[in-house]
């Protein structure tokens, strides 16, 4: 399988509605990159098919149908269904990329990092690409690809709940179970796709705001004030 | 289709490991708590292999081997699989029923009930048959099932924005979007079956007990108090 790089991802050209992207028709690409461009635009048809009808309902040739190419082209760019989906996965660490460098960076306030990770997983998630993980179960994967699946979310919970960790630490979070903390936090996100797919949904932005307001304050008003905080 | 009310279910046997409950074996049960009996162990072998299997991947047959039963037979208690799922999300809001009374009762304090109905379905998605309506995907069902399923759901959620809009009403809940927040909530209760099916899997109550502090509280210390709450 071809490995996705952050050089072949334009990330605007992630977007809806962009199958059409520039790089695909632009005459000065190279053959690379318009290989890479229309691989890009199989595995967003492909989300997109998963995402709507379920992948156990979606065969390569309602994708290659839906690209209005053959299914012997489809497989120039990928092998398989399951191909699609951790080709997806992939895309979903390039998208968090540089979040993930400065989650990672202790000189910045782990709250802020918290509020970082949690809107920017908010935004993948909000994308075709980004929602099929979260609505396609492991038990339709192969051991091999789904061992790779769960590494890559185990990566990000633990990124979670060692910034929780930390933050423990220096008081700047209360005492608390940072596995189960990043169970919930996770668990509020990946939801996301189950509900807000509809004509009119809520802006990423818009729901990241709301549920980084709930996880760090709470719905109880100075909850701790009497407490002497 | 059966329906199945509250006379007929002992909730003491929708726990695990009470396939072989009372009711099925008491000489004394009438014919009807018999079936009664059977058509639930029917519904709680599905719900398992739905689970731990996938719902696509799962057939009536497969259900009728578990139980050692013959595939005719299995059709005495239930006409699909279909109707194993919803089944299972009748029960489960008979196993929230008193819950739900209690939420809807407005003299008891908002927060309290707020912190029951996370608790109880908390308690009801980390049993097998609970587990099974957040694990298989709407797309998986006809329409007709789908439009109950989102019924039984929109139910459970239209509850808990009306109790947050009352909690803001009373100032007991901050201003906050109802929609969004309850979305958050049951989110991270969803999500539970997804990490949860272990060997060793954390308790309800520690979960409960976890998600009810954060999302009353989140994670900051005394978050409010500079603002002067």
């Amino acid at each position: 399988m071809s490995v996705i790089t952050a050089r072949h991802i334009g990330f605007a050209g992630i977007e809806e509605g962009s199958l059409g992207n520039k790089t695909w028709a632009d005459p000065g690409a190279s053959r690379a990159e318009k290989r890479d461009a229309k691989r890009r635009a199989v595995l967003m048809a492909g989300a997109r098919l998963f995402n709507d009808q379920g992948y156990e309902q979606t065969s390569l040739e309602d994708i290659a149908k839906a690209l209005s190419i053959t299914k012997r082209t489809i497989y120039y760019y990928v092998q398989s269904k399951e191909e699609i989906l951790f080709g997806c996965q992939q895309l979903g660490l390039e998208f968090l990329g540089e979040t993930l460098e400065r989650c990672y960076d202790k000189r910045l306030p782990v709250l802020d990092r918290i509020r970082l990770l949690i809107s920017r997983y908010c935004a993948w998630v909000c994308t075709d690409l980004g929602a099929c993980a979260p609505l396609v179960r492991e038990v339709s994967l192969s051991s091999d690809r789904r061992r790779e699946l769960r590494a890559g979310r185990a990566r990000l919970d633990h990124l979670l709940r060692d910034m929780i960790r930390e933050g423990m630490e220096t008081g700047e979070i209360r005492e608390c179970d940072p596995r189960l903390m990043a169970s919930a936090i996770f668990g509020a996100l990946n939801w996301i796709p189950y509900w807000n797919r509809s004509d009119a949904p809520s802006a990423p932005d818009q729901i990241a705001e709301a549920y980084v307001m709930m996880i760090t304050s709470g719905l109880v008003p100075g909850a701790d004030c009497a407490q002497g905080h």
